[in-house]
């Protein structure tokens, strides 16, 4: 699952479906109130037992932020997604020791290695509801921008109080478009070390073409390490340092399910949609995702156009070109889903049930009824500029005209104390802002970049004069008639003699003064500070609109709420990156008529799918032989005739549960959340319990590599491992 | 199924896998031999019943002529598949008035339209075994080319002998590579009319898409009537012609089969190569397909380039291309499957069996032993030249030049008794000759045929001296070192300077003289006059090596039968067009680890392939509407839940097959075979029970697109239409 949780958090908001079997991404306070539901699919312990955040199992299950992990020892031992932990894989490899492609294990705790720098492991310590401290004096009268202020003032207060306790990364969460918000606190582990990676023909086996799509032969694990220091606090990389000794971990099963079994998922779902209404639905799917995957494909065929495969720059996007390419396929599943399906008919009609209940009752009606109407007209206030933000965004995807406006607009927020500077301008930000500036290097090439800014700006130039931007148009020379060939002889020379291609010269320009920039006659320092009033303008605009959503969407919110109590129904929150509890069942399902997708893979089918020396589909030849001699071990499964290696179950996730453990009835580990099917995609929108699966690693494929394949016995050893 | 019967039945040989439940291609003379098996399958009558030619139901079974179909009135109609009446659809449309679009239905006799010219129904009414005629008392030491000569001289004299009786076409049918000889006699009805056919977003829904596709959703169906004259003989079409009363026809279920019940299918099937020696297989999967494969991926490249999509050219080979990515894909899917499964051991494990079983037997050593090196060494010598006979294969692609040759040979054969002439040659050819000159008018274009021939010829130029044809050297100026730009040269002047293309003066030369040819200075007569000795002197080789299989051949199958027979395993022979008998079940398959095709579709499944405007997948309002309303009618299948559209079996079926009736238990029409699936394509090899499917219509969608969306209720009542 490639989704990064931030996708799409976009100012909008909406109507939920009715709630089904399955569906829902709890949080775990909520399970006593479905505690029915989690007994009749089977569950064997305590619905209590596992709501409490500081109590087992749930307090095993922890954030990588964007990835879910959980402990598997009491050493401190953490398991994740292989995709997850690529980034300290890759970190560690060089070009003659390359670990991604021969995988690496530490059979002993000294020759663990360091992850990637900015590595983290968050464990979940408190979750305080703080709703009435942000909202709850909150005039009525005030404006959007003013609301959208304070609210953010309140949260970054409560945020720097929670974080004067070393060693604590904080939060808030806002539940419901900000009905509720939530202080979260977590213990942020610093030393973080890389324990075991199978290599990339077992963790990334099928790459891009298998992913999202069954049948699935991953063995999508890897495992880190949390260490702290001597006292058990957490510390930066020491040879001192400790394992972290969790307060509880999972057992791992060398048993498994079959079709049929409970199944849960405990971890940081990023963000889901569920609840948008009938018009932002309407144009998310029939304007904004027809247009974006048309957009990505156009970057795509520029990119290969530009930069043919085999030459240096072509090298330096092709992460840019996966990406882009990765959204195009998840976009075309969403309008092909959308398009069969008949979501927006059951949200209509849910519409329509909503305000014939609020309107039955004047008590109702007086608290409620604006709320519908203010969202449908903020809702469509919010779309009035959206082909012009949507062309600025792919121009944006160029690199070095928002990185000179991101080093100018950092000039400005460092004139501010560190508490009242814009979010990803603090002193907390700057580690992750380094990076970013000196990553350009890496996946930057002038003429691909100048091509993308040409390319978009054609767009631009077609936009009426009412929807284009004074000192955008001012700086670019733009009046009526002006042709592209102008404009690209001026972007010729921009990056003919900017310098802000030079890393060094970039980094240097963290520390300039806002009167060093205005002096600077670099082109894309020019045109930053040319553009930078507009911003600020544009963004005390979104602020405006942003305000008005907090205030409206959370009695809309609150209105569906009541409606679904009213029917007997629980509610969980869109995902927001917050921990959360699905459950459901091992179970296959029906992709097309006349096919249906069993629930699991074997180790046959990966052979199967072998082609030697491919970059997707190569194996070992220590796998290979392994299966052809059938030494399966303790881990074949008599009904699927094989050790099974990927399954399917019917739980409720999306982006940032990646890693997540998967548990049986008894909450213990079976497998490794990692992706979602092609068809569920639209999920994020709409649940469909005929359709919607969540895919496996099934952990006795990984127990049955680490034992007959990768030599793990040490952390075999370590684990917990139970029939 | 767009396999014509004709493919790869090249001078080539093979070895049996062991025979596994549901293969078989049987003569119906053969169904008592299985008769347990058959009973045990589920068949409800008795075997005997079904095993003689001349009664029920094998009377009811007719071919088309590379297709079969079967009587269902008591009138004379016929049901077959629409893609085997698709020329008599195309023949009868107008621009205006589109009968493949729109589909036609004659509501009373009178109404019903002449097939094609040249359609034919033949209803095998005897079967004799000449095997001594043919074969009976040649001596052991005559040549190659004097036994070949010989049998086609006695097969030749056995057909017109045969025909001398009125209306009747005969042909000698050779089994297991010459072992047996059967002359088979078929009345012949040349007034075939058109009654009904489905529009094609039925007949044809899917398309090339779904050529060899499960899941499936093709109403592959359309329906003749044969008429006789009034004494009931074959007669050219008259409006005083009446319908041809069939000594027996099948009954209609509207019933229908559930998963795992009993089919059988009877047709006639083309030709497979299930008897192949390994080192056969291994040549034609190491080198044939993959070369032949390659060669057509050119041929398709090259025409989309000198004939891009919207040209007038473009349009004239859309069926040339679409027959060409046929069988590149048909190919492709022979290599995958062969190189993911196991025939080759198997083939050779059999083949170690069986020189086991020779040699340890002194009497079986001195009758068979030979024939297995022999045949070795006629397999290594008929693909000694094997390079560059598929370079002038696909030289040979082009038009002018065969077409030339052809013309001019039938000169030469014309000067002798019609009995003594080439086959193809004879006057009962004349007709297919003269539209096969005609027809390319419709399907040639100037620079594509130029521009092919060139293509291959750079291949020709990179043989080896030894391979090079001298005739054709001489032609083509061709010396060591000669460069393509001067045949291209000459190939340039050669087309601008040729009259063939036009189809009046290319239809003279079936008339010219021998002498008119040798004058000729037309470039392409030319050519076909300084290639004639050549081609001669080629199938004076190519009968030499024929008759030498043909002596081999079946005393390697004598030896491979009787090996068989002493395991107690009755063996099939392969297919040859004659009528065959296959049984099976309904089931599914596993087309990969994690996938299962269920073995039905149904309505709705074809409702979401359903892509409004589009030349494959669009649907009449009607259908649809139907659909929606869950309109089933009597159709209805509870465990499928819909009326089923298509369904899998197990059945063993190949071209030729296509528009056979598949029975159930008691021998009634359930449905219509027309395709097998992807992974089966290389059944014609090897039949693998675990994946070998063939494709049915199922009778209840036909029929209830007749009752519920055609109107069709005439055909219903004429039909017997059970329960």
């Amino acid at each position: 699952m490639k989704l990064s949780n931030s996708l799409l958090v976009a100012s909008l908001i909406a109507t939920s479906t009715s709630v089904l079997a399955d569906e829902g991404m709890w949080q775990p306070h909520q399970l006593p109130q479905i505690k029915q539901q989690l007994l009749k699919n089977g569950l064997k312990i305590n619905p209590e037992s596992i709501s409490k955040l500081t109590e087992f199992p749930m307090n095993a299950v922890i954030s990588l932020g964007g990835c879910t992990a959980s402990f598997v020892s009491d050493k401190g031992l953490v398991v994740t997604n292989h995709h997850c932990a690529y980034g300290s894989i890759q970190y560690n490899s060089t070009k003659d020791d390359n670990l991604i492609d021969k995988g690496f294990l530490a059979k002993s705790f000294d020759k663990e290695l360091p992850a990637a720098p900015g590595s983290r492991i968050y464990v979940t310590e408190s979750l305080t509801k703080v709703t009435d401290k942000v909202i709850g004096d909150l005039a009525d009268d005030l404006s959007g921008e003013a609301r959208y202020k304070i609210v953010e003032q309140r949260e970054k207060d409560l945020v720097a109080e929670c974080e004067k306790a070393d060693g604590y990364r904080c939060g808030t969460y806002s539940f419901h478009g900000g009905l509720e918000y939530y202080l979260i606190k977590q213990l942020e582990i610093r030393d973080v070390r890389l324990v075991y990676a199978p290599p990339s023909n077992i963790g990334k086996f099928g790459g891009d073409t298998d992913n999202w799509m069954w049948p699935r032969h991953t063995g999508d694990w890897s495992f880190y390490r949390a260490y702290v220091d001597q006292d058990g606090k957490p510390a930066d990389f020491s040879k001192d340092n400790v394992p972290y000794q969790p307060k509880s971990h999972l057992e791992v099963s060398a048993k498994g399910l079959s079709d049929g079994d409970f199944v849960m998922v405990a971890g940081y779902p990023g963000s889901t949609n569920r609840y948008r209404t009938s018009s932002e639905v309407t144009n998310q799917f029939d304007w904004v995702y027809p247009t974006a995957k048309r957009y990505r494909e156009e970057s795509i065929e520029l990119i290969k156009r530009v930069a043919p495969k085999g030459t240096e720059a072509n090298v330096k996007y092709l992460s840019t070109l996966a990406g882009l390419a990765n959204y195009a396929k998840n976009y075309g599943s969403m309008i092909e889903s959308y398009n069969k399906g008949d979501m927006l008919e059951r949200k209509m009609r849910l519409e329509t049930d909503l305000n014939q209940w609020i309107n039955s009752d004047s008590k109702r009606e007086n608290r409620y009824a604006q709320s519908v109407t203010q969202l449908t007209e903020l809702v469509k206030q919010s779309n009035l500029h959206q082909e012009r933000d949507l062309i600025f965004g792919y121009i944006n995807r160029s690199a070095l005209m928002p990185v000179a406006q991101r080093l100018y607009r950092l000039a400005h927020e460092k004139q501010k104390d560190d508490a009242q500077r814009k979010r990803g301008y603090q002193e907390r930000d700057m580690t992750r802002f380094t990076q970013g500036i000196k990553r350009l290097s890496k996946r930057f090439d002038v003429e691909v970049d100048r091509e993308t800014v040409s390319h978009f700006m054609a767009y631009y130039l077609e936009l009426p004069a009412s929807e284009r931007v004074a000192a955008f148009d001012k700086f670019y020379h733009i009046a009526k008639g002006t042709k592209l060939t102008s404009i690209n002889k001026q972007l010729k020379a921009m990056y003919a003699k900017t310098e802000l291609t030079d890393e060094t010269k970039r980094l240097a320009w963290m520390d300039a003064s806002v009167e060093q920039f205005k002096a600077s006659n670099d082109p894309f320092i020019v045109y930053a500070v040319a553009m930078y009033d507009t911003v600020l303008v544009q963004e005390k605009k979104d602020k405006e609109l942003s305000g008005q959503f907090q205030k409206v969407r959370p009695n809309y919110m609150a209105a569906l709420i009541a409606y679904k109590e009213s029917l007997g129904q629980a509610v969980y929150a869109d995902a927001n990156s917050s921990l959360r509890v699905t459950y459901g069942n091992v179970k296959g399902y029906s992709p097309q008529d006349g096919l249906y997708a069993t629930p699991f893979t074997t180790l046959e089918g990966k052979l199967t799918k072998y082609i030697p020396g491919d970059e997707e589909f190569d194996m070992t030849a220590k796998e290979q032989s392994t299966i052809l001699a059938k030494t399966y071990g303790r881990y074949y499964d008599k009904p699927v005739g094989s050790v099974p290696l990927n399954f399917l179950s019917t739980v409720d996730t999306t982006g940032g549960n990646s890693g997540s453990p998967t548990m049986n009835a008894k909450a213990q580990l079976v497998g490794l959340l990692f992706d979602g099917v092609y068809e569920s995609i639209i999920s994020d929108w709409d649940f469909d319990p005929k359709i919607s699966r969540s895919i496996h690693l099934d952990s006795r494929y990984m127990l049955w590599i680490m034992e007959h394949v990768s030599g793990a016995d040490n952390l075999i050893e370590e684990m917990d491992i139970v029939e």
